[in-house]
């Protein structure tokens, strides 16, 4: 498994960096998605079933960022997309710079959908423009349906809210309601998709919401 | 609910500041601890319980640390200990300098033990000493028996790990022994306690560790 050690760049140009490489992979037909949520909330699981269920359809890489190990850019090759590990030297979050770091090592030349598996951790990676086209973050019912409340600007920013493990919910208490409720008040805007990595619950409407946002990607 | 907005002080200087902030807790016989886990682990609901169990026994306050909100300064404060919730202006951790200026605006003479409640995040809180005498790690078991090999820093500095929610570890699959064996490999010395603040299995040990460690910090 490729490794590759990445140092912060420049942030006073992150924007302008991260456009830039935003319009690039529009030119290339690429989606890229900022995926973010907490340690353990599902992001790995969530790709894993997901890559079995669409790498048929399209072409998938994963860049998998960490501050170490390489246990999930494992895990995502082995359930058949390209992957490369990406380590952050002990920072909280990636930036433009890194991604583009990442994207050209790795390489993605015909890649439909790329997906950054952001650093786990609510509030450094909602900070900062990867240059991705949409940022997708997972809570997982575990974590608590007052989460918005304590980190909003990760709701405020993101695109979409996937609430993962909904197969254990009611041992935590978790309301799929008060948490939507509080999500849109931050949010209005925001799409949201209650689903289970573990049985396969509401996949569907998730992976619908994915071929059609790689579709309409390539065609604007 | 008082709430303090706090700027991060300079860092350069945070080691000398962090020992100076724990001599004079030594003094005052105030043991901090500094409370580290991801979001949604379970800290508040931890120190809930605790509370109930110990403020008979001995004065307790806790400096709530958050993006946003006042919801867990509320959880404790009803619980029965001292509380202030502090804002951190979107930083991710507690550095010395803003853990003394929220102990100094709640006050904490007569206090035996203060709770540091850090940010959510397994990564940033890791780099920072708080000036607490004891820091202790959540790690909850919807997280993954594997947490140990992406964020090594927290199993590192961490003297004590506690893996909560041990009432619905057999849905994650998770293995103590398994994650024991991956802490202990970062950090030999760490201690462990597996509890659930649902049932309370497993607080025996967690307080008697607490209120040796309160001890002892009075007595040297």
């Amino acid at each position: 498994m490729k490794i590759i050690e990445l140092k912060e760049t420049i942030t006073a140009s992150n924007d302008r960096d991260a456009e830039q490489l935003r319009q690039e992979l529009r030119k290339k037909g690429t989606l890229l998605i900022n995926l973010m949520a907490s340690p353990g909330a599902g992001k790995t699981t969530l790709l894993e079933r997901t890559i079995n269920d669409l790498s048929s359809q399209m072409n998938i890489a994963v860049l998998e960022a960490d501050v170490d190990s390489s246990v999930d850019a494992e895990r995502v090759a082995k359930a058949g997309a390209r992957a490369i590990q990406v380590h952050t030297g002990g920072m909280c979050h990636m930036d433009a710079g890194m991604t583009r770091n990442g994207l050209e090592e790795m390489g993605y030349e015909g890649i439909d959908l790329a997906v950054l598996e952001n650093v786990g951790n609510l509030i450094c990676p909602a900070e900062f423009d990867t240059g991705a086209g949409k940022k997708v973050m997972i809570l997982s019912t575990p974590e608590g349906d007052d989460t918005p409340l304590k980190y909003p600007l990760m709701f405020r920013e993101s695109d979409v809210l996937i609430i993962s493990k909904t197969d254990v919910m009611q041992f935590f208490d978790f309301s799929i309601e008060k948490c939507v409720e509080r999500a849109k008040k931050l949010n209005p805007n925001i799409i949201f998709f209650p689903l289970s990595s573990k049985t396969g619950e509401g996949f569907d409407e998730w992976e619908k919401w994915l071929k059609d946002a790689v579709k309409e990607w390539k065609n604007n």
